[in-house]
């Protein structure tokens, strides 16, 4: 009987270890220093606790907090901790569910009293206190029954819920513990509440047990954690950041858009500011478009509901979409476009197709609607009315590769264009163990190959993401970094074998006979709302000239000079400048602080000087004063920044 | 006692004739030739049979077929002439009613035969017979009950029925005779059969008893006459272009625009070249109105359906609105919009407004939805969603009469570069005896004077129509001929003093004070999709190069050229001319027919010549050869007619 077992490392190498070692031993007989900043350990994949026993020959990865899954565990055992304060605080407390959550981690707690920020520090301290006693969290596992009476015996109905709710299957129940508090949990957790050190607790609202209004309101609180100062201060730094660049108040400030209930919520109306940066997007991307051969058309907002039974996404994605518009006459029913594929798909189908014909790329700026819950509205990001720059590419089999690469390409060109040095893609794939998804296996697997081969062609920086996959085909989604670091998922490319069929798309091949052709969807900003909600926030709202709604501001010094701003505005008008002309009875200095809330780029001062000599001064927003130049230099250099779409973030 | 009476004529002559006479024998006085064409006369404005006695001073106006009146009741008589030969030919005819329209006249019909056009040579061979023997129309006056009994004994239920439901206050009955035949009718009528000389009956169709689907199908039978042969041959040649030019034949022919019932009735679909030419003309307007400061907008397609109610329009135009949109909450309902204003209303109020500030004018190509019945619909002309060039401009009264000439002067520009030379324009005004109309009458009186002075001062070609005008405020009509003489109405501008009040809209004036601005709805298209209609008939399909989705066809003569026709395709398109190559294996005499029939106004045929030379051969649209020109020399010539947009109509 052999009493070792073998462990492989990250790096390849294989160590001998007694049978039984568990995952902080291993580390401890590394290094010290792993051994403290080790949070959990990845055993064969799994994320485990660090008192994990290995009994097998294994894969063994230690995780610290620079790990995704650490910092995802380090979060939950924060929430355990909290719900630990609060109960010590409020004893009568009943726990709902307390997850990790991307920045963070939140518990819902039902206690009597209602909570406000001011009271959050008193638990942030008692936290703190709590952690310090370095309790170890102890897993420990029950029946259903034993845990159901446990938690009814502690009072804690909301857990009671969950587990008479749990799959039948499943009769064995963890719990874990530490220093006398005990969470229903499945883990894993960190070792003990001492690498807890530094907490904020970020907010508190209401929230519905389970997320149903006809349930109790509990309280949400919200918080952070990590295990050094700096990166505490880092983060509340970069909150306080994205709280300026927040894009529902620059759209405010900036009268860039508006959300009126009067007109019904979710439904962005652009203000003429915001409909000068939505048109030059939407210029920009229609001019490399014709450049690529697209063929732009225009299609109504709603469709037959039989469109969408074809499609298959009614009544199955009923839940978000506005109810149907059913016409007295009972024969008609109609819905607001969820999305556009079905319109485009009947411009294809409206004239017999040659394989000589494809590529056809169809191409709409096309506003969809869907039904988002109130609560989950969000500014521009989440919203009931958004317009997608679409496209629909019909093409042969044997164009798929070149077609991918082309849309890359272009989606690339936007992102540069945009300043988003830094985009991550995925390409997300079948799981070959499931068989859910349409079209025949071996399109898939040429598809998934050609997919691959253009993301390397392209030089993409990917990741596979086996699974993801739509039920009608492989994808490929674009994750952009913001100037503050945060990531948006963005651009999509999407292969399509199942719709083609259920709409009975056609073309005559070289042969003579009917082929399906392959349906790419593709939307390199994906919505047009979404995406501006993000630029606002990447831009701070200082837009790069070309987009700036108002790209330059003629000020006189008095109104002796009114004259001479009046000419440098209408010559700027003249040269296709966006120029507005300030000619309000307000000292100069209060005007140039005024602009520069409003974030235009270009100031032009005016008074005798610049009219004796045919100049303007320039201020520039954030790079200050430029001097004095001729007018025709000024629009040269202006026009030269708009012409080549300058990124001076 | 004074047997003499006097009777005024349109040059403003008096005469003296006997008390009595009639105006048949007046017509005789003057002249023979009158006394031949007159075919009603105008006794103190009223249009009445020439058999009618003057027993008073009058005025009078001898009617013939030149005049609109004349011809209106020339096309009433013919259809009871064409309902007399029915009768004869078939005996158990029964009537429904039988008026004069636009152009020509119509009957219902029940007769138990189905018609088809191969029946109606024959029903017109019958007309003309009858014609022929002069019968005299004779006008009699019955009772109610008296004109009851005789259509009873005559048998004809639909005409009972139509007595049955009269004015009860109404006694006295016309009937009218002519050869044996009567029917029911108010008149006037032409003198006698003998004036109906050219008769053409030109469709027969189905139709439900009184437009309602639940009564019996009667047969509609068109018809028109003249009363010269020439008249009639040249309405049958417009008849004839008109199909030709028909915009729904055309759009299908063109690809310029697609109606699929899978989508839905009424929804226009624009294809990729009917989209270049929308976008075109939406570019176009969008550029004029940039130069006039119009600030554009994006606002959602549907909005609460407490906007609509605000503004009167729900539930007083429910008939033509599509269902609403009630969400399972029951707390929100929403209404896809049937306009914009409502949506530009809440922008307007979304920050104060100073009197400093305005005019703001709104502007939107907001695609709106009306509920037309299926039967109404129309290709391009009546549909269920359609694009308005809609601008709301809010501005203070002393600001009303240079705006509106603003807009006469915008219209004008739009209609001028469409070539549409000839517009007439109505100016609708209030009806003074009538109260149904809101806002206070002295600003109604000043908007309609200054309305009538801005149409002065633009030297617009107008009528003023009292009793016309909206019941918010006054507006003015503009009415195009096109290519074939036919009138369209196209632009509107309305002037609205209910809305603002009704919406609370706001400024704050000089005086510190609140004000209500007045609102100018404008649209110089109307709506995109009925202009497009309009614009395709009246070019015949034929557009003027800045608007043709394709401008120029390169041809080579055999596949030698290919690589000089690519080249030369190549540089059209960088000059941003929309060309096309055609590359297709057939004989250029085809390509030429194929590439005429898509009226595209450049073909360019390459062969060795052209190669050598760096020439292309020009074939125009139309015009025919235009020989051998340098390329280079060729795009100057057609960037400068579409930089100016040319009409070669």
């Amino acid at each position: 009987m052999n009493n070792k077992i073998k462990v492989k490392f990250p790096d390849g190498s294989e160590k001998e270890f007694d049978k039984g070692i568990t995952a902080l031993d291993i580390a401890r007989q590394i290094s010290n220093r792993l051994a403290d900043e080790a949070l959990v350990a990845k055993i064969n994949g799994e994320v485990r606790d660090l008192a994990a026993k290995l009994d097998d020959d294994s894969e063994l990865k230690l995780l610290t907090f620079d790990d995704p899954d650490g910092q995802h565990t380090y979060w939950h055992s924060t929430s355990h901790l909290m719900a630990h304060a609060i109960q010590s605080i409020y004893p009568e407390a009943k726990f709902g569910v307390g997850p990790a959550i991307e920045n963070g981690f939140y518990y819902d707690v039902d206690i009597d009293v209602k909570l406000s920020e001011e009271d959050l520090p008193k638990i942030e301290q008692r936290m703190l206190e709590i952690a310090k006693q370095g309790n170890p969290f102890k897993r420990a596992e029950l029946s259903k029954h034993e845990a159901y009476e446990f938690f009814k015996k502690k009072g804690d109905p909301y857990k009671q819920e969950i587990i008479t709710e749990l799959d039948e299957k499943k009769d064995v129940i963890s719990i874990y513990e530490e220093g006398g508090f005990t969470d229903l949990c499945t883990g894993p957790h960190i070792p003990d509440t001492s690498k807890i050190k530094f907490v904020k607790l970020l907010s508190v609202s209401g929230s519905y047990w389970r997320g149903d209004e006809k349930n109790k309101q509990l309280q949400r609180i919200y918080g952070i954690s990590f295990p050094k100062k700096k990166m505490l201060d880092d983060y509340l730094t970069l909150l306080e950041e994205a709280k300026k660049r927040d894009h529902r108040k620059l759209g405010k400030e900036l009268e860039l858009f508006l959300i009126s209930p009067k007109i019904g919520i979710g439904l962005p109306i652009w203000l003429p500011k915001g409909t000068v940066l939505r048109d030059t997007l939407e210029k920009f991307l229609r001019e490399e478009q014709l450049k690529r051969g697209y063929l732009p058309v225009v299609t109504p907002h709603i469709g037959n509901i039989e469109l969408y039974k074809t499609s298959g996404h009614y009544p199955y994605y009923k839940e978000s979409q506005f109810p149907t518009l059913k016409l007295e006459d009972g024969h008609e029913e109609y819905l607001l476009k969820p999305m556009n594929c079905p319109h485009h798909f009947q411009i294809y189908a409206s004239k017999p197709r040659s394989y000589r014909d494809l590529p056809i790329r169809i191409a709409e700026f096309g506003t969809v609607y869907r039904y988002e819950k109130s609560g989950e509205l969000n500014g521009l990001t989440r919203v009931r009315s958004f317009a997608v720059d679409d496209s629909h590419i019909f093409v042969r089999q044997d164009q798929l590769k070149d077609e991918v690469c082309n849309v890359i390409e272009l989606i690339q060109v936007v992102f540069s264009v945009m300043g988003f040095k830094d985009f991550t893609t995925q390409l997300s794939f079948r799981d070959e163990n499931v068989e859910k998804y349409g079209g025949e296996i071996e399109l898939w697997e040429k598809a998934q190959q050609e997919i691959r081969e253009a993301a390397d062609l392209m030089k993409l920086n990917y990741i596979v993401a086996e699974g993801e996959a739509a039920f009608y085909g492989p994808k490929i989604d674009f994750m952009v970094k913001d100037a503050l670091g945060r990531k948006w998922q963005l651009g999509t490319v999407q292969i399509d074998y199942v719709m083609p069929e259920r709409f009975n798309l056609e073309y005559t091949g070289s042969d003579g006979q009917k082929h399906r052709p392959v349906v790419i969807h593709r939307a390199p900003f994906g919505s047009l709302e979404r995406f501006i909600g993000v630029l606002i926030e990447h831009y701070a709202g200082y837009f790069p000239t070309w987009l700036a709604p108002v790209q330059a501001v003629v000020i006189p010094v008095s109104q002796n000079f009114f004259d001479y701003a009046e000419n440098v505005h209408k010559l700027l008008l003249e040269s296709n400048i966006r120029s507005e002309l300030d000619l309000r009875s307000e000292k100069v200095g209060y005007k140039i602080r005024d602009w520069e809330t409003q974030k235009v780029p270009y100031m032009l001062i005016v008074g005798e000087k610049e009219k004796e000599t045919g100049t303007v001064s320039v201020r520039q927003h954030k790079a200050g004063d430029k001097g004095n130049i001729l007018l025709k230099d000024f629009i040269s250099k202006i026009n030269l920044e708009i012409v080549n779409k300058v990124n001076h973030n």
